[in-house]
C-alpha cells in the first residue's frame, strides 16, 4: 500500500482535523460563527448552482471536463464548510446522516415512495426526497 | 466492541451506498439529475440558514437542543444529498476537498492570510475562506 | 378609476413604505440588519426553488393552480425581502436594474450573444444572464 | 421635468418590458424556463449573501463605496430574475406584494408579534419574517 500522499484524507475524522488546523493556523476562527459558515456554505451550494442553470436535463448528465472539474471543486467547497460547521456545533456528519436516512425510510415507504409517488404523498407543488 | 446498530453508517462510502439504495428502492433514479439534485442541495442548505437568520453571532453558539437537532438534521441533509450528487458525477468526496484544501493553502499561505490579512488578500467586499 | 383597495399596492415605493411600517409597528428593526435580510432572502429564493426541484422544464411551464399559489407567494417573499434591504442601504430598486441592464447590454451584444452564444462568451462550465 | 434618460427605468412594468426584450432580441427564451430562472434567481441572492458572510452586524451597517457598488448590482440581478420569472408565469410582483403582506399582518398582529415576541410565535429555532 502506497504513503499517503501529503495532502490525502482518508476520513470525515482527518478532513475535520485538516480544516481546523487551516482555519487556527490563520487564526480565522473568529470568523467562524456558525451564523457565518452557514452563510459561506449556501455561497457554495449557489456556485455548485450555476454551472448547471442553463443546462437541460440531459446536458447536466455530460459535463464536460472544465465542467466537472469546477464542479468538483464546488463540491468540496460545501463540504469542507459542512465539515468545519460540524465540528463547531459538534456533530458528527455520518451518525447525523443514518438518522436522517431512517427518519426518511419512514417518511416515505418503499411500498408507498415507489416511482412518481412522491405526488401522492407531498402537498402540491412541493416533493422532496429528504425533506421533513 | 458492540455490533453495529442496523442503520449506522461507518464511512463516506457506505454512505454512498445507502444513499443509492434509498433512491433505487423508490426507483426515484430518473428525478435524481445532476441539475435536479444541484437544486435539491440548495434547498436544504437554505433550510440550515434558516434558523440563524435572526440570530446573533453569539445565539448562533448557543442553539437551544431543539435548535440543535433541527440543524443537525438539515446538516445530514446537505450531506445526503452531496453524497447522492458525488455519487452520479463519479467524484469522490474526500479527493475533492483535499484537493481544494491544497488550492486553498496556495491561495492562502499562511503568513499572508493570519488574522484579518483576508481583506487584504480579497478583493474589497469578497473575502472567502475556500473561493477560487 | 375605482378607490384602491385598503392593501392595495401601486408602486414600489409604496411598497417601501408598507414593509418599513410592517417592520416598525412589530418593532422588529434590530432584526433587520444587512446580514440578517441577506439571509432571509436567500432563504425565500429556496423555497422558489423548491416547488421546482423535481419538475422538468416543461412541466415547469405548468404548475398546477396550488402549485402557482405557492410560487406567487414565495416571488412575494422574495420581494418584500429585496424591498427591505434595499431601503436599508439606499438603494433605489429600478435604477439599480436600470443602471445593470446597461451594463449587461455591453457585456452581452445582441450580434455575440444571439442564440445559444452564451457559451461563446462565458468561461466553459458557466453562462449567466446578468453575471459580472 | 427633465426628460427619461435611454436608460431609465420608471416602473415595475416598464422593468418587465426591458427585461423581456433583453431576452428576445439575444433569442435567450429556450433558457428562461421557470425552472431554469429560479436556479439563476438563486445564483444571485447567493452572490448578495457573499459580500455579507464574514462581517459582523454592524459592519453590514457600513459597507465601503465599493461594497455597497457591489451588492447594489446583485441586488439588480435578483430584481432582473424575479420581474422575468414573474412575466413567464404571469405573476404581477406588487399585487403578490400585497396580498403576502396582508397574509403576513394576520400571521403576526402588532399585538402578539411586537419586540422579540417572534420566538413566541414561532416554533423553537425558527424564526421568519414572512413564512408560512
Amino acid at each position: 500500500m502506497p504513503l499517503m500522499k501529503p495532502h490525502e484524507i482518508d476520513s470525515l475524522a482527518t478532513l475535520r482535523l485538516r480544516v481546523r488546523e487551516f482555519a487556527e493556523a490563520r487564526a480565522w476562527e473568529h470568523y467562524h460563527t456558525p451564523k457565518n459558515l452557514v452563510m459561506a456554505l449556501s455561497v457554495e451550494a449557489a456556485e455548485l448552482l450555476e454551472p448547471f442553470q442553463w443546462l437541460t436535463a440531459e446536458q447536466s448528465h455530460q459535463l464536460s471536463a472544465e465542467q466537472h472539474e469546477a464542479v468538483r471543486q464546488e463540491i468540496a467547497d460545501v463540504l469542507i464548510y459542512l465539515t468545519r460547521l460540524a465540528d463547531l456545533l459538534g456533530i458528527d456528519l455520518l451518525d447525523a446522516a443514518a438518522d436522517k436516512l431512517a427518519i426518511n425510510a419512514r417518511k416515505y415507504p418503499v411500498d408507498k415512495a415507489h416511482g412518481n409517488a412522491l405526488k401522492y404523498l407531498c402537498p402540491p407543488g412541493y416533493s422532496d426526497f429528504s425533506n421533513d
